[in-house]
């Protein structure tokens, strides 16, 4: 996570400042139900929240105290002390550090799956307007990077469309396993303290109460969590991987956008370089690396060991900055992507038509020729046009033309069946089908 | 994926002959749904049905004709040619390679998913088994492999089967993102294949209908699925490495089970090895590492590369096989575990009561004597059991017993009261409200 | 490692019977030292290598005994008792299993490393004869996909020289990391075993004695290695995507070799795929991966543990066979790749010179037009042979026509000046110092 | 990288203030070279070392510059002309921003890799100054976790003193690798910048020139350095986890040191947590995890993508910083590690002699006693002093008593010979040895 790579919503999360808050929200939390059984006077919980809900918690002054107390949640405490009076020696009764850091942690990562979703719901937005914008606009399907049949661009941008969505779902699911809350005590019995008050710091953070946890909060679920994060980068690289090969020189069929003034190179008009999808492709790799540690953080020794911490104050806020920050770059270059639809004709013309060779193989071999001789025709004129093609980077003869002057075709077909075999609306007939399966709602 | 390390059920999903028989079933039921719409006569469905419904496809005799045709699905299809006859000719009609080949492959991966599941479900049972058993026996909580607080050993097996039980809802997860079934031809636009087609394949053969596909089906699924698989074998570890610290010399709280006549060291009766959990943690390793290349698959280009298949190829069988064996292995070592619940009191019992230093503190400080002073008293006694302790590996000393003889103590707590604060029950009083948390069943 | 990307020579080395082989040898060899120091006769060391030194050690036989003992190396102990009588008694005197596994584990890898080094020797041959070949053939230099400016193919040979010569000298480094060898005993303390047996087994099987080991070989060592087979996958990534790019239907400047008959597809001639690339694309993903659980079983516990086994058994033959399949693959497609120079010039042309503009920027500064006016008069020429490449894909504009005409650029240079711009020998004066760089020998 | 797990000497080097400073060098050395072949004045070179050696660069002026141009080369070369003034126009002459970009990474990371290297001298001094320490200290060897034979405790840190010996090998392998420099134009090919230019910059920097670059120095080489960072960090790993085994509190033979007024915990006087080495674990993963984003940054298309751009800007500083500061920690720990040599030889004496029972079944068998029947006795008074051990955790019977007065064993040995068996100096008598070898010098 560094500044060039980050959006203030999400780096706030991780904060200093937001952490305390949180802190003293589980803390406040905690304590009204510790009151409400009895445990501590009402009275000390309602004076802990008068004083601490708009305090400003004071980072400098913490931190100084830690270098004291070598502990980050003590120190907190006396600051909060500082705050709050006598009434706050009744904060933290039977609690233990991890109760309030774990709990922490998951509603920071809760707070971050939100900012996830939502961006992936404005990529969302951006896909599927570009996607209706260029339903039935046709440019070459490529297999191996190689010419193969006719899709639309409509059509890619419902496939990104749909892998988000799945992507959604995925950061959903993510946000559900890291939504829990732990207040259990020292190895987590309960034993110096009531589950009801997990219970109520649960409900009161929008979490659920760990059913079982041994201090801290089991860490399949954030392993879980940032192999998500991995996959949604995965994603976003394909996507990004999509615009670099559209805008290379020779296919120059979308570029990312360029204002004005923009220059790519000092010299060079044409040095119009796809550098934010470059960026993401880089941006990937990152967030998919961090789901390794995330994994090898499970197997921590019986009860805990603290070897996941030092992880985590590093992937915590890398791993979703950085997510977000390349979702939001991401909408941003879908969103104002330019689009050639002219050179997606052309580019797909450079081959003469050969893209059609299929369909007349098939109406030579429906119109009673054998798949053999069929073939042997089809070739003959193809490899016409490729040579002409390959020579020359485009084809200056036309594959419809030289099988309408070929005998052994017009034998079988009629100009008009000849003709028929290459129009694109062949291809694009179940666009619409495919888009109202993708576009549900 | 090694012999030693498979399951006949999970190999036999990977063998050829599995794979062929995949392959003509989406082929038939494919013909089913284009003679139900006309394509082809309903007669010549039939046919393929009842020559390929029990053929044997000859394994050797298709990878002979795939020397010469080097495409495995056109040597698959001669071969199925040579045991329908004529009416084969009417296969695949429309269909590309892909079609069968990501279909079949997602039929095995929901197949190795059952299985898996079916794993979790029996290692689920073990634990559950095991959790109840030892529901109420004590042993020390450690933290940082240091002792902590009193825990049980049931508690243990329960968080691992509350883990386990994540790890089931993500496999079922898991299964679902890959059930897709994708018959949708050379660039996914369903040019040369009407999509009931597609529609009908996948409801015979138990999947959904890919909503969008590019050729291929999207392999952001497959990086899910493979992710996941990473996150179920991070929680074998966890367990593996519990069992593993119990064993040791030290501790041997708990112990794999040996049979009577093995053997862990030809001279040194006491060498048994935690050899089969040490395994895991080796296996668990493996099943992890393929995370990376599934999520580096998800970034094909344009409509499709093919560099995802030799990938696939590979961590297919690899992930799953090994996975499922690891997780068979697992239920044995927790089925068949050694429990030493004396040993467990006994290592307790080292430290002369010392676990139960907080307790007093808190009786001091509820007494009415000062946080310092209780903190000094405590102390006090506490170190001198600890250094009796560090000394010898064995309190000489009990902690007990010193706070009965110590003014201090006894001046505001009567012996009752000291006695009390020894109660182990004050720790498991809450193991109940655990068990009904995690056992919800 | 599957039968489909693997080569018998790699394969061989990791058979049971390479293994038992080696396995004899390592204990033969130790028991001429041990002859030597007199621990056992010189007359048994005699017999178990004339009875073993030819004898096919019985893959299933021993395997039958394993079943018995559930111990390896006890079993071929048993199956070398068979075969030398009763002489193999002074067999593996003073030993322990892990001295003849690790030691034999490292025989494999420096053997493996040593086909490894050959491979990239052949790969190097090829790519050096290529870039001769092509030394001054030009193409464009592309940087963000983007055209730059010219360089040659043979220079794209020479960058592939020169990163896998260093690749091969990572190779040499890497053997030489796991080039040792251990009999050293039950925890590596030489108890029960003379160091000298060490060290003569070590000069004998080609290896170094391990300063210190612990009963087993560090796998730190092992570590090293793996991670370097992953670097050197990852520069066969580099050059197949490079040869992908190039095989691209708009870019076309070179193509993995098509036999005659090879068909790319059933109907469309032009579909020659670059399959071989995209494969090895695969393949390295499944190299690095390997670097993974390798790193992990550095930190085994205490003198050993052998979670380190599991992986090994897997990662051995895979990431060994995958790597020298992959770079045998490479250097069939770099012997054999069908290069274009025609259509590189093509491609570069379809710019209409605008490759030059940065010269002609300059020449104008140093004819002492100010750098704003420059950059103005170059831009304004330059943008209309942009926009017509832009819109057809093919520049219908000379930029040097424009030049010719533009009173503000032959104010100040001549048309001879302006000429002597586009000569593409001024990319290329340098080409040669570059091969004698990467050429040295 | 997070300011807690930071030391300034690494940090400093990533500071904007040291990468200017080092563009500043590149291009006053590149001018230098210019002057010298002619392309610019001498005296302009002059000028711009005079003005700018002792100028500090303004960051906050250069940002506000980027933002305009948004380009950070240009923004830096800018503000470098409102320093050196009018001479400043022949600063960059032929250069490419890559030229600046990739040549300062590499000194970078080379000045990185002087500080591990360094780091690594320590620790290789705190390991040798302990191993010498405790080079007779006996303690029990652990294979499994299980208590084996004897090693001493010396022993344990030459083995670590070996481990780091090759890392700091391969730190210096790896420092080569990234210790280059080119200054060769938009594509490598020296078409506007003369090679000794490069060559001059190189030297002046203290590296090699590249031999061949493509803009970029290619990547291989760092995705070689940064994995092998990541194997540093595993062996940092496998010492921090030997430490945490050690301080179990069942273990407890050594400690990391703990300040007199530290607490582990407030109640809880024996909660000394190896914190330092549990931290050290997760850091190890962290900087083991960037080896795989440093891989997939090689494969870049054609002569440069700037995918690797933002791995880089993440990677460069969070692996060095990290690794810098867990050698520094591991360092530390070391140094003061608290080690209990009267704790090593209670725990092997707690399984009563038992560790001796293979010496004794030798002794039996070179005694004449037929291998089954030595096999059965020693089980047989092994087995009582074993289960005694199992039952109390703590041997109450002693193996050498029970020999003693077993007739079957006295039959064939004398006491003398027995007592001699269980002489710790049979096991220690090659620690000489061992030492000679690893600490050469």
């Amino acid at each position: 996570m560094i500044p060039r790579y980050s959006r203030p919503e999400m780096t706030e999360i991780w904060t200093p400042e937001t952490r305390f808050r949180i802190w003293f929200e589980i803390e406040a939390h905690a304590m009204d139900a510790l009151a409400e059984i009895g445990v501590v006077p009402k009275e000390a919980a309602k004076v802990v929240w008068e004083k601490g809900r708009h305090a400003s918690f004071d980072v400098e002054r913490i931190d100084e105290i830690e270098r004291t107390t070598k502990h980050d949640v003590i120190a907190f405490l006396t600051h909060l002390a500082e705050i709050a009076g006598p009434e706050a020696r009744f904060v933290h009764q039977g609690m233990t550090s991890s109760d309030v850091l774990d709990t922490c942690f998951n509603v920071q990562l809760t707070r971050a799956a939100d900012l996830l979703i939502a961006d992936v719901d404005a990529l969302l937005a951006a896909l599927k307007r570009r996607a209706f914008e260029y339903k039935d606009t046709v440019c070459i399907g490529r297999s191996h990077g190689i010419h193969a049949e006719p899709v639309t661009f409509g059509l890619k941008m419902a496939e990104a469309y749909a892998e988000f969505s799945r992507c959604r779902k995925r950061l959903v699911d993510a946000r559900e396993e890291v939504a829990t809350c732990a207040i259990s005590g020292a190895v987590g019995t309960f034993a110096n303290i009531d589950p009801r008050v997990e219970e109520h710091v649960a409900r009161a953070m929008g979490l659920q109460a760990e059913p079982v946890s041994t201090q801290v909060i089991p860490r399949d679920r954030h392993a879980m969590f940032f192999a998500t994060l991995g996959v949604v980068a995965s994603s976003i690289e394909r996507l990004a991987i999509e615009v670099r090969h559209l805008q290379r020189t020779e296919v120059l069929e979308a570029e990312e956008y360029f204002s004005p003034g923009q220059k790519g190179s000092s010299a060079m008009p044409h040095k119009r370089n796809p550098v934010l999808t470059e960026n993401l492709t880089g941006l990937a790799r990152m967030v998919r690396s961090y789901a390794m540690p995330a994994m090898e953080n499970v197997a921590l020794w019986h009860e805990r060991d603290i070897s996941h911490s030092s992880v985590e104050r590093m992937i915590g806020p890398d791993a979703t900055v950085t997510l977000d920050f390349a979702l939001a770059r991401l909408t941003g270059v879908i969103d104002k992507l330019l689009v050639y639809p002219e050179r997606m004709l052309q580019n797909m013309d450079r081959l003469g038509g050969l893209v059609h060779s299929q369909r007349i193989l098939l109406a030579l071999t429906q119109a009673g020729v054998s798949r053999e001789d069929a073939y042997r025709i089809v070739q003959r004129n193809a490899m016409k046009v490729w040579h002409s093609y390959q020579l020359a980077g485009r084809a200056d003869i036309d594959f419809m033309t030289e099988l309408l002057v070929d005998p052994e075709v017009t034998a079988v077909l009629s100009e008009d069946q000849i003709r028929e075999k290459f129009d694109l609306g062949y291809h694009t007939k179940h666009v619409d089908t495919i888009f109202a399966r993708v576009f549900k709602d």
